[in-house]
C-alpha cells in the first residue's frame, strides 16, 4: 500500500537531493500540500528555470547568471592574485571574510580516482592558461584539507609556472576549540605551522 | 555580495519546508544545479502539479486522489470501527502495521489555543455524524500523546454517542528501550497500564 501517486512521485523527486532520505522527502511534500498553491507554483518555477539562468563564467568557471561573472568584471580587484578553489560555495565563503580582493578559479571537482575523477576531467589547462595570460604572480590555493584535496594540489603543483607566489590556507586548530578535544593530526599540523605571536 | 539572482530565489524557496535552514538550501540548489536538467523538470513538474491531483476525502478527509479514497471504498473493511488519526501520515502508519482493518477520520489539526486553533477550525461536526450515520461502534483514538492531542482526545470525549465503544493507543515503553533512560511519566505510565503475561 502507498500514498496516492503525485504524493510518491514528488517523495521520489525530492529524495534524490542531498542527505534526504524517504522519511524528509514525505515531511516536505506534506509540507507543501498545506501550503499555499502560489508557493508551489513559485517553487516549481524557480527549479525549472534555475539551469537556464545559470552558466559558468567563460573566465573563472563560477555558476554565474552573466558571463562574465561580476567578480572576474570587477575592475577595482586585484587581477595578479588568484585564489583557486573547488566550487562556487567555497568561492562564496571566502568572499565573505572580505580578506581577499583578486580573482578566482574554481575547479568544480577535485582529482578522485576511486569516483573515477582523473586530473583529465578538471579544468586544468584552462587554469593554466588563465595564469599565464593573465601574468598572475600570486596563488592561493583554498582546497578543501581531505585526501582528494590534497592530491589535488600536489598535481597542480607540478604545471605552476616557477615565477608564480604559491601558497595555501593555514592548517591550524580551528577559534574556539579545545586542544583536549582536536584530533592528533590537526593538533600537529597546529604545532608544525606555529605562527609568531 | 550575494549568489546569482535564480539561485537566491530558489534558496529561499526551499528554506519554507520544515526544518531546512539556508544552508541545506544552499547544499538542494547546488546539487541541482549538478543534475541532469531532465530530473529539473520533472521534480518542478511533480511540485507544480501536486495539488492538482490531491484533494481530501470527502468522507475521512485523508489526503487523496480519488475522492472518495481507496479505504473508504474498500468493501472488505470493518465499516463498524474507526480509527481517528491527526494527519494522512499517522493515517498510513498505521496502516503499514497491518493490525487494522476499519475506517479512518483524518482531524487535519489539533486543538491549540497558543497557536490559535480552536475546535471550531477542525471538522468535529463532520466527524460525529460519520459515526451517527454509519452506525460506528467502536472508535480507536490514535492522537498523538502531545499537549495538544491530549486535549484535543478531552475535549471530543465529551460530545462522542455513548454507545461507541472508545479506546486509545497504549501508553507504555517503546521496544528495544532501555528502563534506566526512560523519562519518568514513560516508566510511569508504563507501571500504571502494566499488561497481562
Amino acid at each position: 500500500m502507498n500514498y496516492p501517486e503525485s504524493i510518491e512521485k514528488l517523495i521520489k523527486a525530492f529524495s534524490q537531493l542531498p542527505s534526504v532520505g524517504p522519511k524528509t522527502a514525505e515531511r516536505y511534500v506534506f509540507s507543501l500540500l498545506h501550503s499555499p498553491k502560489e508557493e508551489l507554483l513559485s517553487l516549481s518555477e524557480n527549479i525549472k528555470n534555475l539551469k537556464d539562468n545559470i552558466k559558468n563564467c567563460s573566465i573563472c568557471n563560477t555558476f554565474t547568471e552573466k558571463d562574465p561573472c561580476y567578480i572576474c568584471q570587477d575592475k577595482r580587484r586585484d587581477t595578479k592574485q588568484i585564489c583557486l578553489v573547488e566550487n562556487t560555495q567555497d568561492l562564496w565563503a571566502i568572499e565573505e571574510t572580505k580578506q581577499f580582493s583578486g580573482k578566482y578559479f574554481v575547479l568544480g571537482k577535485l582529482i578522485d580516482p576511486i569516483s573515477n575523477i582523473n586530473p583529465q576531467d578538471l579544468p586544468i589547462k584552462q587554469f593554466l592558461n588563465l595564469i599565464k595570460n593573465e601574468n598572475i604572480t600570486e596563488l592561493i590555493v583554498a582546497l578543501n584539507f581531505t585526501i582528494e584535496g590534497e592530491g589535488t594540489t600536489l598535481y597542480l603543483k607540478k604545471y605552476l609556472p616557477e615565477n608564480v607566489k604559491v601558497s595555501r590556507l593555514a592548517k591550524g586548530l580551528p577559534l574556539g576549540s579545545d586542544l583536549e578535544y582536536a584530533d592528533s593530526l590537526t593538533l600537529k599540523n597546529a604545532l608544525k605551522y606555529r605562527q609568531d605571536l
